[in-house]
């Protein structure tokens, strides 16, 4: 059971990017992306209006952070001074940032870019009115490839998941209220995994648990991005479920299309197509594959059915610190500008949701399945029952 | 009891708009932002890799959507034409809004940013590559001013927030669990409201409820963003809750002190000064006012009080469809560089959270209300009571 990531992983992390770094003509390595931060350091914050700046140099790191957060980044003990500003706007963030650099030499920078983001309405200046700039991505492409380590943490979100999910079923009855049933089933599946875990839990929420599960409901399920409705559940609902669990900042996704009653024949087809669809999927993935094969293979397929008109979205997507990362599954990857020649296969370590959905002017059918690329295949690392009978409440 | 935006408010806003848009040289306002674009429209989307771009001119209203938003976005009347790419990167996003851009005639654009923002791994192509492109920030600014509709929203959210804190008041006793506490409050006080708002309910959220309460506890609360500890509640800890309501996308911030059993003589004595530190700011907020004054005011207060190195942060922020929004509360806003002269001063409609915290080695001490700024004065719109009888949990 591994609910943490082990030291090592981020001795493994600096060393690759300093490795990066000594490729270029720049005296630092700068990122101002909360994420990025959180990969190469250990040290996760919201990311708001107050800018908080990381650089590393061949020898050191050093962070620049509003006030409100040295206590918590004081203890990380890859960072090896913390400066800090008051607030946002005085205190001036990025110019503390740029005493930093200049205290640790750096003259040229590569950052992830060219100041702040404007998160919350932050405004300031560019990085390069002070020091010289060129853009890297190098954490963004490095958090594509999950290590075992990264795997098992996804590995136990999905457990959790699973518990969630487990109590959205058998919490959900005619009757029900939708929201009622999502927030009790992340209650108990939140308390579960707490006092499973004990001293092992990453505090990681505020004000919350680390599981949620959920669902939408009704006419909500025909837009992928439905919400759930101020309405009790009756017989003939469809179902689309969403469940993760928060393990040290990773995630996995859970997804089921469920009945309430015994579906009708036309729900059984789309149900069974969009089932087919993500075996075919998952038949298609695996190491040295083409990104935009999957989707093609789920897509031809479609149009084989008839149906390509009821998919809104391509097949899937990255999941691991963030609930979306690239790759995505997508049949327009390889040709996109912005992928790299040798990034248009599929490799180990990445880790993929798989949810092709189906959608009628009535429902969306949709599971989606978190699984990672070996060596040699795939894992499925999400294990709810896929099949229409275990997704069927009686009534 | 408003409960949704009337019609009127979105006539208005693309009014002005359109009169903003008319003393440029542009063609066309473009917005790439979430937040702005349900601003000008009411279209509310997530924000995620597949851009949405909204376009407007003298007399049009057009939008590119990846597919998966057609459905939802088809019915609103303010826009006339919905364009759409399947997915990103397939069906070239930025491409097909230029597309539209080309239909409206458009070659000048005045807009929000350069190209769609790098979320979830998100990169493609500038704007500007293709059409010419200044910035404008004209929905950021007019959010700083609510209208009375939109406050009418945030005291709808205030009012269940306070259900919500007096939830987690109520189920708060020793050995209680922090996060089953906060998901139990906001499970609760969801579904009182939506039984109670039944039609008039907006949905807004996805697989949970609309209101959220819950806090962090013990040394957690030292830290201004702590998390919720795995540890059960025992006598002497102190809490920092936190609730809200999404009342059709607008937020209100209700933030207590609390004290599971009395509190000894150092924790009355924090949660006196920070107490009188928040009276102080509320008296010194108005329309008019400096808007650095307030927290000059506290900041004075704590100095000669010399718990000066106890402050971590600013008085507070304005809310609205965010969470934090500027004007920031800061004592350095006049002096930012990115504040025009005629923006230091606080005006009627501003609704800022006054929060100012006090952090000891072992605890944190901080209420923050929701305050909006009337022509002649403020108007709490939060209101559960601040004093420590009413924050003691008796055990």
């Amino acid at each position: 059971m591994a609910t943490a990531l082990p030291a090592s992983a981020f001795r493994d992390r600096i060393e690759a990017v300093r490795q990066e770094l000594a490729e270029t003509d720049a005296d630092a390595a700068v990122w101002f992306g909360a994420t990025a931060i959180e990969y190469v350091t250990g040290f996760a914050h919201i990311q708001t209006e107050r800018p908080v700046v990381l650089a590393l140099t061949r020898d050191r790191i050093e962070i620049t952070v509003p006030r409100l957060e040295v206590e918590r980044v004081d203890p990380n003990e890859r960072i090896d001074t913390v400066h800090h500003y008051f607030d946002y706007p005085q205190g001036r963030p990025i110019e503390t940032a740029v005493e930093m650099l200049d205290g640790l030499g750096a003259e040229s920078v590569a950052a992830d870019a060219d100041g702040a983001p404007g998160v919350m309405g932050y405004e300031g200046p560019a990085l390069s009115e002070f020091v010289d700039v060129e853009t890297q991505s190098w954490v963004d492409r490095m958090r594509w490839e999950k290590t075992d380590a990264e795997i098992d943490l996804v590995r136990e979100s999905a457990k959790w998941a699973n518990l969630g999910h487990r109590y959205l079923a058998d919490y959900t009855e005619v009757g029900a209220h939708p929201a009622t049933v999502s927030q009790r089933a992340s209650m108990e599946a939140s308390r579960a995994m707490l006092d499973t875990l004990g001293d092992r839990y990453v505090e990681r929420v505020r004000g919350s648990g680390p599981v949620h599960a959920g669902y939408i409901s009704g006419e909500e399920t025909a837009l992928p991005h439905g919400h759930t409705p101020n309405e009790r559940l009756s017989e003939g609902d469809v179902l689309v479920t969403g469940a993760s669990a928060n393990v040290d900042g990773y995630h996995s996704e859970l997804e089921r299309t469920m009945f309430v009653g015994e579906p009708d024949d036309d729900q059984r087809h789309y149900f069974a197509l969009m089932k087919e669809a993500q075996d075919i999927a998952v038949d298609a993935l695996g190491p040295g594959v083409e990104v935009a094969y999957v989707d093609e293979a789920v897509h031809d397929f479609f149009v084989e059915q008839g149906v390509a008109d009821l998919a809104q979205h391509h097949v899937g997507h990255n999941i691991g610190l963030s609930a979306h990362e690239p790759p995505y599954l997508d049949r327009g990857w390889s040709e996109y500008d912005h992928v790299e020649a040798d990034d248009t296969v599929i490799r180990p370590g990445q880790v993929y949701t798989i949810e092709p959905g189906v959608y009628t002017d009535e429902f969306g059918y949709r599971h989606s399945d978190t699984i990672a690329v070996t060596e040699d295949g795939v894992e499925w690392l999400t294990f709810f029952p896929r099949d229409v009978e275990a997704n069927t409440i009686r009534v």
